[in-house]
């Protein structure tokens, strides 16, 4: 089951990447990484769930020289990290490895983002420290998973805390060991429960993962030490979080195949799991002139979505993303699923809460990831059908550049107005900035 | 398994706490427990573990109003918790709830000390909320352990994020409901894994949680959410955690039976496992004139401490801590086992190597956690034996008060000297200071 090499050529991949070295698609993969939680984090600048992560991160005091996204103070090394990956995650809206069900931007990039302003580095550096933290915790997700996900651990939450210390540690200039030092002090910290999908404190394990990263990361550079088997140790994080790891797999083809490739970008702001219901939803939209005239609709899904996705009347715009019935309904009524889809108002709109009653689930666990059936009964017996053999953003049917940039511009706009084309050159291209300093400056609201 | 009302039954007892409740033996107990790690962090506060950590912390440039124990900083109110947490279990020296193997002191006590700092609370306040803090932590554990122990998990990392969220929580003034956010808030981050033992993460697992326990109280306060069961729900922590909670145990004669009352102190320096060997030692100590007349020990201890503590060339002090072997030695040779028995010099030195690889160890599943046999064969075939039946600060045989003052005294007056007895008045009768801050004013070295 352990190979004891894991930890150590982890880290020493990590410290030896080079920009040069990462092929085109890895870089395109880094920068639409980058880009994309980047517009997400000042999206979601002004969303409550990030003022009361400000408002108490303010009580303790600890003004720094690490920026937000999109806000003007500066905080401490750590506490801006937690800030912006709350804020990327908070709106279920990122991206997802869709392997393991890692959302991998919201840990990873702030915490590459305070290092680098920490050290000055460029936005190459920055790009490859990305890439390096996506792959250690992607790769470690993968031998960790499907049984680590099915146990109910958050899995961006545990994995988080491992890309985020690698990609602040490559930033801070560890050596291998140190790094592997890092790794374990991130690695024992690593914890987020799905008991909390729904909650605020969900969107806060991406921050917590990005804020122990660099803490990791700085506390090995001090000198501080973990132990030299952190992930394949008997009583380390895969024995003790995953019924039945194979770390083979976290380096197998490290180098060649590079995950954060397969990093998937969401065109919901829900959970991955029922964007098949919803592009079914937005299919049917046409073919229903009234909604009223829907008498029933069942959909057939992986077993997952009702154990994620199964609440059945959400009271509130936080609970609406964790309901499939509602994920459906906004998709035929609305033709998409935004952040605006999820509103406390869209939660209890009398349209929606119609809609979404008529619809029943039925699971099917040999139904693949990314699909779904969807057969809607209209009053007068007629049935429509529509298949999702793969979702929109999935890895057979991925988010263009384009839709990338429209999604960008539907988040940031309302924050940015007329800004916004100068954010997205910085952050889609983040690798041509000398520092990372351009773009948290053209992520602030002007005047 | 679950009784739905764990989270709020403990939280709802918790914020009606008062110290005129308590009994006097509750309030010994507490007294004891803040007088213990209060000496603990002062004669540990120039350890290279303690040097590290406050580097990397002075790196994030956050000075604050919180105070560290026998040093000069201050630092921001999760800081000076995750130092003074760190101090308090770097020697092993601590205390110990030993149904569950927690160590409530070092995680529990600096949160406490920084809310405290934060809020103005009285002495009186302060320990009603280290007993609050002690009492969920330790009956979280009892529910959760032994399943939870015997899987690998650090319990002072992990029940010790709820205790820290809880005494901070109680001290900030949460009303019931917003202390259940602060323990969801800190329950998704509890973690602490026991491949750890032997690196100084370890230690770091006490103040991670001290720290987190600040944080999560701060942000329910400024109204951050967790989920309504953040302890019993099929997702959270004692699903994820345990293979076998039983969350009744939780509540069992709850404000009748009180846990801090079984937390027991250490009289030696090293995990409680082995204590029953290092008794063993100190009483053979006479009868053997000259160690080189030993021939071959065996000691018979429970299966846990062969699994903790098996460690058998240990190389350096921090592993010697972490080896049978080594702690039979040194009570042989030295009469007793503190921190200079676990210093790089002792466990390397030719007269403790020479003895430790004499001793075996056998395992018995029906030895108590307490107990243990020896047996020592001189070379002239002599045979001594020596059965410990209840080793030296378990419950059938606590330290007495004038144990626990000799033991403060041998940690902290080689740093403060003749200040000594003054923080001795101040920590182990904390209950009459009208603020924390004499407390803090007593740890500094003078001049």
């Amino acid at each position: 089951m352990t190979t004891p090499v894991v930890s150590d050529a982890l880290c020493a991949f990590a410290t030896a990447l080079r920009w040069e070295d990462l092929p085109g698609s890895t870089r395109s993969a880094g920068r639409r990484t980058v880009a994309n939680v980047v517009g997400l984090a000042v999206g979601a600048s002004s969303h409550p769930a990030v003022e009361i992560a400000v408002a108490a991160v303010e009580d303790l005091g600890v003004r720094g020289g690490a920026s937000l996204l999109g806000r003007p103070e500066t905080l401490g090394p750590t506490w801006a990290p937690l800030v912006n990956g709350l804020a990327m995650h908070v709106e279920d809206f990122d991206d997802t490895h869709l392997r393991t069900v890692l959302h991998p931007g919201a840990p990873v990039v702030p915490a590459a983002l305070a290092a680098a302003e920490l050290s000055g580095a460029s936005g190459q550096d920055l790009l490859t420290a990305v890439v390096a933290g996506v792959e250690v915790a992607s790769r470690v997700g993968n031998a960790l998973c499907p049984g680590h996900f099915d146990r109910a651990w958050h899995v961006t939450g545990t994995m988080g805390h491992l890309g985020a210390a690698v990609a602040a540690g490559v930033l801070l200039g560890l050596d291998p060991v140190r790094l592997r030092h890092a790794l374990g002090l991130a690695a024992t910290q690593a914890s987020g429960h799905t008991q909390q999908l729904g909650a605020m404190a969900k969107s806060l394990h991406p921050g917590r993962a990005a804020a122990d990263g660099v803490e990791a990361a700085l506390l090995a550079r001090a000198g501080a030490t973990g132990p030299a088997l952190p992930l394949e140790g008997p009583r380390g994080l895969a024995a003790l979080m995953a019924p039945d790891p194979d770390l083979d797999e976290a380096l197998r083809d490290l180098g060649e195949v590079w995950e954060v490739e397969a990093n998937a970008f969401k065109p919901y702001a829900c959970g991955i799991v029922s964007h098949p219901v919803i592009d079914a939803g937005v299919a049917l939209r046409d073919l229903v002139a009234d909604p009223d005239d829907v008498a029933s609709v069942e959909v057939v899904v992986r077993p997952v979505v009702l154990e994620v996705m199964g609440v059945e009347e959400p009271a509130h715009g936080l609970a609406s993303k964790f309901s499939v019935y509602h994920c459906f309904a906004v998709g035929l009524l609305d033709g998409g699923a935004g952040p605006a889809q999820y509103s406390d108002e869209r939660a209890t709109s009398p349209e929606v809460v119609a809609l979404r009653r008529k619809v029943t689930a039925v699971t099917d666990p040999s139904m693949p990831k990314d699909a779904c059936h969807v057969e809607v009964v209209l009053r007068d017996g007629t049935v429509l059908r529509h298949d999702v053999d793969h979702a929109t953003g999935s890895v057979d049917r991925p988010m263009t550049d384009e839709q990338l940039r429209r999604k960008f511009e539907l988040v940031v706009s309302p924050v940015l107005g007329e800004g916004t084309a100068a954010l997205w050159r910085a952050a889609s291209r983040v690798d041509e900035l000398g520092s990372v300093a351009p773009l948290f400056t053209a992520s602030q609201r002007r005047g």
